[in-house]
């Protein structure tokens, strides 16, 4: 069973919004914007959120890079958001399919070094053993670099930022592989002064 | 078809994080918490997200006064989460299932007057007719006091965060009569200055 009925690459898209508990949060949200090429993303931005849409690896790109260089601001910023591929109900619109494979923000983000705890979930859409998809699928002991821990409802990640969306990614790139509709929730958040104790 | 297969209510949680976009955000998230009576739902919270567990009733009820308290003091803040029940992974621990159904946070709640966006998204878990459990069990339109209107991946809601709240209370409790799993995600945000212009 392939998902690329279609013959091409599939949308994957990013409901996110970027939280920085600061009083400068207009201007760290603004300036990690400035830093970041969106161009092989669709984008679209209001005051509860922003989606990004596109190829997934863009997709992942665009979200890891925001994040990453509004906590490179040293504030207690959180990003909170769903990725999501293949739902029935969406369109081909709004989303730069054409674009070359090559992420944009991949050199920058390597020069960052931020540490960071997440939680996630991943949805499996449509399938009565969608229980079984999740944990055959999730290998996350591959993931040397980031910390793996257990909590209700969701997978508790902590390490470097660019490894957690690296796990974040091959999770969600390994059920979509055999789930068409699959959805993943995050929670992270950098700088947080619970975290320095 | 019945859910509630142990003769029993069923366990809900929501796993969420408020963010206020300030430097009291301590003082903010500490000051709201100490205006809910939380007595009635298991509750854990870490540097990334809270969890609380116990009747539906009570989880709703927390977390929107969680938000209404926050949101009261005028600063921008903004809340995301996701409820679940149901989940076949799930325990029967950390629950207060025995609790009178009555909410403890309503009267103070109802004080409040506050105007929010939010933006949510409903997924039954394990059905190959989940897109029907969504469309069939979502009227909104009856919810005549919350604007709805439709983004990539989720259904908006504006309006007072009481009447917001009761819209995906209602959503959620309607589809987990017929779908034994499910979960919702939901970003609300409340005085925000893209908001304002």
């Amino acid at each position: 069973m392939s998902n690329k009925s279609c013959g091409t690459s599939r949308i994957a898209g990013c409901q996110f919004t970027l939280y920085p508990m600061s009083d400068k949060f207009v201007d760290i949200i603004l300036g990690a914007l400035e830093e970041v090429d969106t161009s092989k993303v669709w984008k679209d931005t209001d005051d509860v959120s922003t989606c990004v849409r596109g190829k997934m690896t863009h997709v992942f790109d665009v979200t890891k890079a925001i994040f990453l260089h509004a906590a490179k601001t040293g504030d207690h910023v959180a990003m909170n958001g769903t990725f999501s591929i293949g739902c029935p109900g969406d369109t081909e619109a709004d989303a730069y399919m054409d674009e070359a494979d090559e992420p944009l923000n991949e050199e920058k983000s390597q020069q960052i070094s931020q540490q960071a705890g997440c939680k996630f979930s991943l949805y499996p859409m449509g399938r009565e053993d969608y229980m079984d998809a999740i944990y055959k699928q999730i290998d996350l002991s591959k993931h040397r670099n980031v910390e793996v821990s257990h909590a209700h409802y969701a997978t508790r990640l902590d390490g470097d930022v660019k490894d957690i969306f690296q796990a974040l990614h091959q999770s969600f790139d390994s059920v979509q592989e055999k789930v068409s509709h699959v959805t993943m929730t995050f929670a992270i958040s950098a700088n947080s002064p619970s975290n320095q104790a």
